[in-house]
């Protein structure tokens, strides 16, 4: 399916959480820098959730996203197979989506549908990560040489 | 357009020498860990040109990929908006694309077709920034108070 | 103090058990392109503990050092002040500090002693963030207008 | 030498040159999220001189610091070994100082003197690649098996 927007009633209860949880784990938020607070929720593929936010840094290009934050504790714990990712962040007209790199983050750890939605919570935008980073980057010989 | 591959023959001239320009930039990669060349070229608006490699670390995530290379030569020699990007990698049977955190850095500068190719440069991969990056990540609201 | 090294033994018991749990984080490291485990574990002001590995990618720039994932785990848990790291590596004959981009992360939260040790545990180098990144990078003057 | 604090007119000509060329360099910036627009240069050992800047992105993370951009075009460009670096950035009265992710990347290319200045090039902070990262991270064990 391509991206589709969709009442947040309509969810799976699984994926209402999910998006709770998002919400949740906002509020830890690291961002003195941008004042922009992003929260995220992966569930993998055994039901485990974690939740993630955002962590900023005095230097930009050392901050890690929620959603990378989301899943280094998941695989940290054993986890390598996502199952779906919910993102919340602070726009309040507009969804905000993963940056390109998180996308090549999430997608060393497969496909899964992505839920995106504004801080009421009202109006999702459901796509999937293979559709957030079409024409992946692959290594498909071996240069270990 | 949708991604499509075409033969190089048939492509602009301009066009065939940014690819030229890519797989001689690819020569002074410096790649020690991963054994994998990568070159890029950017055409700017005004038909400059520039060349990339990956520079890589003996601390994996702290490496500079080709095209962020080229970018960033073209941004600090004042350019802003690009016009053309090739990349050519080091898998002979596949094409490499950009990886998502090239795709974000790219998609800062404008939209802008993209050109993969092999190290043979036979066929050409076609497709764009825009097109790599799909409902790409944008703050449209102002949270800097 | 300068760096120094100490006997595993001689450590108080609350940092002997900050190294084993390193050990354990470093169990779950998702490192299939260096086959270089890390694992790290830190110990928040409030003497809770968050251990961490390293979760590499295809994209050798994206990935994420153990140090990282220990403290974003902390961070994203409400923590914000750390009161000692442990890092163990996969070198045997070697002490593995913690790479530049991780003494940045690791700085924006405070001073803290490092514990490094090679997986035998027996030999500890101990020393500190900010002996690890001197003169740190730090914005004093207002810029954000 | 522990780092030390001279006075611009006491520097060799070649150094008054390089942080001349920083100065310049910074002119390209493209900072629009921090406000914050740094330059540096570096001298290769063949005397070749690379200036860059910092060039941002939505996403803060995948931004560039200005270290990085130069080096990589002087990397690019077939050099591999440094023989002096200079940054100069925003702050009035005080140093601002390479972050841990630029030092870990710098320090790939060999030890080198650094000279940090403030916009009116008065004083200037003197200090080292192997200064700024003590202790540096590195593999000296083999394995890529
Ligand atoms: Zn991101
Ligand atoms: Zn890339
Ligand atoms: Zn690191
Ligand atoms: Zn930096």
């Amino acid at each position: 399916d391509p991206p589709r927007i969709v009442k947040f009633e309509t969810l799976d209860e699984r994926i209402q959480r999910l998006l709770q949880e998002a919400v949740k784990a906002r509020t830890a938020s690291y961002s003195p820098y941008s004042n922009f607070k992003v929260g995220a929720c992966v569930e993998c593929v055994d039901g485990t959730l974690y939740g993630g936010c955002n962590v900023e840094n005095a230097s930009y290009p050392v901050g890690i996203c929620a959603e990378r934050c989301a899943y280094v504790k998941a695989i940290s714990d054993g986890r390598r197979q996502m199952r779906s990712v919910a993102i919340v962040a602070q726009q309040e007209k507009h969804f905000t989506t993963p940056c390109g790199l998180c996308r090549q983050f999430m997608s060393e750890f497969g496909d899964a549908p992505v839920f995106l939605a504004k801080p009421d919570l009202r109006d999702v935008l459901v796509t999937s990560v293979s559709e957030l980073l079409p024409l992946s980057f692959q290594i498909n010989e071996d240069y270990s040489f």
